[in-house]
C-alpha cells in the first residue's frame, strides 16, 4: 500500500457519498476495522464485523446512513460501503501497473510513449499501439496487435496473430497462444495459459489420433483471469469468455466452452468441453461441470459441486457430503452402501405390516 | 484455420475413403455441420447431430456408407468419420509449428537447419540435432540432448542432462527439470512442469526433513501433456509416462507414478505417489487417485471420482453425489448423517414385527 | 543420482548411527530394497516392505536396532531409518543447486561471488547479497532484496520491492509479484505464482467492480512450495505462510489465508479466502476448505475432503463417497435421493406398529 494522502472530502467525492464529521481530516490508507489506525479510513460491509465498529481506531469509517449513528468516529456515508471500499482501494494500490484501476479517476495521464525493454523480442510485423509497455523478456510473435496502453509483463508471450485490446494488463509469465483475441481492460495473472490445444483425440486401433484444434479463444472486455488458469482453444469453433467474466486461479476451461457475461468462477473449478455457462452465474471453488451441458443464467453453484447434468433454471445448486470426523464418515459410507438392502428391508416390513393388519 | 484448398479427391485419398458426388469440388476448411458453408467439408460422428445433416451448407460431409444416402450434398465415405476428421483437421492447422501433425502426409519437407534465436541461452555442452528450432528466451542447460526436428518454444527451459527425442514440441513456457527423458513426437503445452521434486519429507521433532528426490521422469513417445500439468520426479526410481499417453491440463502426477500406454487422463485429475495406472485407461476430469494403489488396464473412471482403493478389474467406476438444488441437497446430507440411526430403527421394527407375528 | 562414494562409517557419522558389519565398505548411491545392487545402501521404514529385506542385493541397509538381526547384509543402525534416509539422500542429489540440502554437512563451501547471467535483467536499485546466483532470463525488478546464497532460476521473476531471505532457491519460471516477503532456506518450484491478486470484487449493477489487493504475502523460513501452486496476496492485510510449511503442487491459497507452522498440504488442495489453518496439520490432496473458517492445530484431513465448517479440535476428518463400480454407484445415488421418502416410510411403519400393538 502506498501512503498517498487524501482528505475525507476528496474521498466522499470520489465515491459519491458525504461526510459526517470533519471532512478536512486526512487519511493515508484503508484498513479493516480491527487493524486500522488513526491514519486510515475503514469500512463495514459484513454485519458479522459490526462488533468491531465501536473499538476501531480508524480516522473514519464508510457506513450506510442507517449505521452511521453507531460510529464514534467520522463517517463517509454511502449506500453501498463495500462498493465504496472497492473504489477507494485503488487509490493506494502499489501494483507495478497502477494505471489499471477500474476507477475513472486514474486514467487522466496515460503516456503516449511506447516502452519496449531491450531484452524483449517483438516481431517486426507486430502492431504496437501508443502507450504500450512491453517488459523484459517478453516475446511478441508475428502479426500480433496490441491496443493502446496495454502492458505486457516480463517473460510473457503472445503467439502469432493474436490480438489484445486497449488498457489490458498481462502480468509476468502469461502465455497467449496464436489466434487468440482478448478485449479491453482485461487483467491476466501470471502463469495463465490461453489458447492451448483442446483435449481432442480420435481412438484408432487402441491408440489416440490427435485432432488439430483449429478454433481460437475470444475473450471480451473487462475480463480478469487468475494465476495458472488455462483456457483451451476451440476444436473448430471458438472458446468464448464474454465481457465482465471473472475467473479465479487454477481454473480449467476446456475447448468450445462459453462463459456468459459477468459470471464469476472461483478457484480450481473445471468446465469440460462444449459446455455453455449462462450470464451472471457464481460458481464456487473446485466445482466440476461435465461436458456438453448447459447452465442457465443466474445459477449459483456452491463450492466443490459435481455438475453432471444441465441446470436449466436459476437457483442455488450443490453436491458433496461435507466433512465429518473420520470414524463417523466411515460409518456413513458403509451405511450408504447398504442403502439398497435397507430399502428392501423397509419394503418387506411394509408388506409384513399389511399382512399383519 | 488456414485457407489451404484441396479437392475432394485429394481428401479422400488422404484418409483412404471415396467420394460420392463431384470429386473435383474444392474446399478450403473443415467445420461443424451447423457452421459450415459452401467452402467447407464437414462430418457426422455423433448420432445426436444427425438432425443437422439435412440443413448443412457444407460442400461435402464425411459419412459412413450407411449414412451416405441421407446426404443431399457430396459425401466422403469413410468407415470412421471421426478418425477421418482427425486426420484432415491437420491440413488446416495454423499452429506456429505446423510440422507437428501426426499424419504422415506432412513430414515431407523437414528442414535440416538448426534455428536458435539470438535471445535463447544454449549451453555449449548441449547437443542440438539437425532441424531443431529454439525460440526466443529459451534456456538449454548443460548436457542436454535435443533430437532432430524438435522445437523449443519461447521462454521454455530444459534442465541439466535432460534428453528430448525427435520431432517433439515444447510450446512456450514449458519447464523441464534436470535428468528428465522425453521421447519422440511428444507435444507439451505451456506452463507444464516436468521433473519437479516429489513431495517427500520425513517427520522429525514436529518439523519436516526434506528427502532429496533422486529419481527422474521418463516420458515415452507420442505423449501429449496439457497446459499447467505437473509431473514430479521420482524419489529413488523414476516416474514413468508410457508411450501414447494423453494428459490434459492442470493434472498432477506425483513421484513414482506409472501411467500405462495409451491411457488418457482428463483435466485437473491428481494421481498420488507410487500409484500404477494400467494401459488404455480413461480417467475423467478432476478425479483423484490415492497413493500406492494399482489401477488395472482398461479401467474407465468417470469425472470427479475419488479412488481410495485399488481397482483390479477392467470396468467403469464412479463416486460422488451429483448436483441437486441446494435445499434438497441439505436434506440429503442431513438424512445421510441419520442413516446409522435409521438402520437401528429398521432393525427395531423388524424385531417388533417378529414379536407381533 | 551422482556416483559419489562414501564408506559406511562416514554414513553412520552423518546420521548419528552405527554400523553392524564392515564399516569400511564403500557405497555410491541409495536405492529401494528391491532395486538396490551391491554399490547401494538401502533402508526399511515401512513394515509392508519387510518381505524385501531378505532378498535385497544392497551392500547395507538402514534398520532399527530391533530389525537389525533380520539382515543378512551390513546394517546402519538408526532409531529412525526414514529420517536417516532423508538425511543421506542429499549426498547423491544431482539437482542443479546441490547446495540446497537441509543437512548441515553440505553448507561448508558456499561461494561469496555473485553470479548474474548476462541475459538476466536486474534493476539497478535491487540489493543482491554475496553468493547469489541469478540465472538466464530472470528478471529482478526495482527495490528487490535478495539474501546471501539465494538462487534465482532461469526466467524467474521477482516483482518490485519483494524480499528474499538467505539460501532460498527459486527454480525456473517462478513468479513473485511485488511486495512479497520470503524467508530463509525456502524452495519454490517452477510455475509457482506468489502474490497474485486475491479474487475480490464488489457487485455493482450486475457487474463486478475490482477491489485492489493491497496486502502482501509473508512466507516464513524453511517453506517449500510446489510446482504451479498459487498464493494470492491479501486484500488489506497479508496472506501468511508460517515457518516450515510444505505445500505440494497445484495448490491454491486464497487471499488472507494463514497456514500455521509445519503444516503440510498435499497437491491440488484449495484454501478459500480468510481461512486460518493451524500448526502441524496434514491436509490430503485435492481437499477444499471454504472461506472464513478456522482449522485447529494437529488436524488431519484425508484426501478429497470438502471442509465447509470450522474444525475446532485436533483429529482426523474426511468426506466423500469413495469409488464404486458405476452400476452400484448409480443405485447408491438413487437411494440417497430417496432417503427422505424412506425416512417417512420408516416413521409410518413405527406408527403402524404402535397402532397394531
Amino acid at each position: 500500500m502506498t501512503n498517498k494522502t487524501f482528505d475525507l472530502k476528496q474521498l466522499a467525492e470520489k465515491v459519491g457519498g458525504y461526510i459526517l464529521g470533519d471532512d478536512t481530516q486526512v487519511v493515508s490508507g484503508i484498513a479493516t476495522l480491527q487493524s486500522a489506525n488513526a491514519s486510515h479510513i475503514s469500512f463495514l460491509a459484513n454485519p458479522a464485523y459490526e462488533k468491531y465498529l465501536s473499538e476501531t481506531s480508524a480516522a473514519a469509517v464508510i457506513l450506510t446512513e442507517e449505521m452511521a449513528r453507531k460510529s464514534s468516529v467520522s463517517v463517509l456515508v454511502h449506500k453501498d460501503p463495500y462498493l465504496a471500499y472497492a473504489t477507494l482501494s485503488h487509490l493506494w494500490d502499489t501494483a507495478s501497473c497502477p494505471s489499471f484501476s477500474e476507477t475513472d479517476e486514474n486514467t487522466e495521464s496515460q503516456s503516449e510513449e511506447i516502452n519496449i525493454h531491450q531484452s524483449a523480442t517483438v516481431h517486426e510485423s507486430a502492431t504496437i499501439s501508443k502507450g504500450v509497455t512491453i517488459n523484459a523478456g517478453a516475446v511478441i510473435q508475428s502479426g500480433v496487435i496490441i491496443g493502446a496502453g496495454s502492458v505486457i509483463g516480463p517473460n510473457s508471450i503472445i503467439g502469432v496473430d493474436s490480438i489484445l485490446g486497449k488498457s489490458t494488463l498481462l502480468h509476468a509469465s502469461v502465455t497467449v497462444y496464436h489466434g487468440v483475441t482478448i478485449g479491453d481492460n482485461c487483467i491476466i495473472h501470471s502463469g495463465a495459459v490461453i489458447g492451448s490445444d483442446g483435449f481432442g483425440f480420435a481412438p484408432h486401433q487402441g491408440q489416440w489420433r490427435k485432432i488439430a484444434q483449429l478454433g481460437g479463444v475470444i475473450i471480451g472486455n473487462n475480463v480478469e483471469i487468475g494465476a495458472n488458469t488455462a483456457i483451451d482453444r476451440g476444436a473448430l469453433d471458438n472458446t468464448v469468455i464474454e465481457d465482465g467474466v471473472k475467473l479465479d486461479n487454477q481454473i480449467q476451461i476446456a475447448h468450445n466452452v462459453l462463459v456468459g457475461e459477468n459470471t464469476a468462477i472461483a478457484a480450481c473449478s473445471a468446465i469440460a468441453g462444449s459446455t455453455t455457462i449462462g450470464k451472471n452465474c457464481i460458481i464456487g471453488g473446485a466445482s466440476g461441470i461435465s461436458g456438453h451441458l448447459t447452465v442457465a443464467d443466474n445459477v449459483h453453484i456452491t463450492a466443490m459441486t459435481m455438475v453432471i447434468k444441465s441446470l436449466n433454471e436459476a437457483g442455488v445448486y450443490s453436491s458433496g457430503t461435507g466433512v465429518q470426523p473420520n470414524a463417523k464418515w466411515r460409518k456413513s459410507i458403509a451405511r450408504l452402501r447398504q442403502l439398497d438392502k435397507m430399502a428392501s428391508r423397509v419394503k418387506a416390513l411394509e408388506k409384513a405390516i399389511k399382512t399383519n393388519s
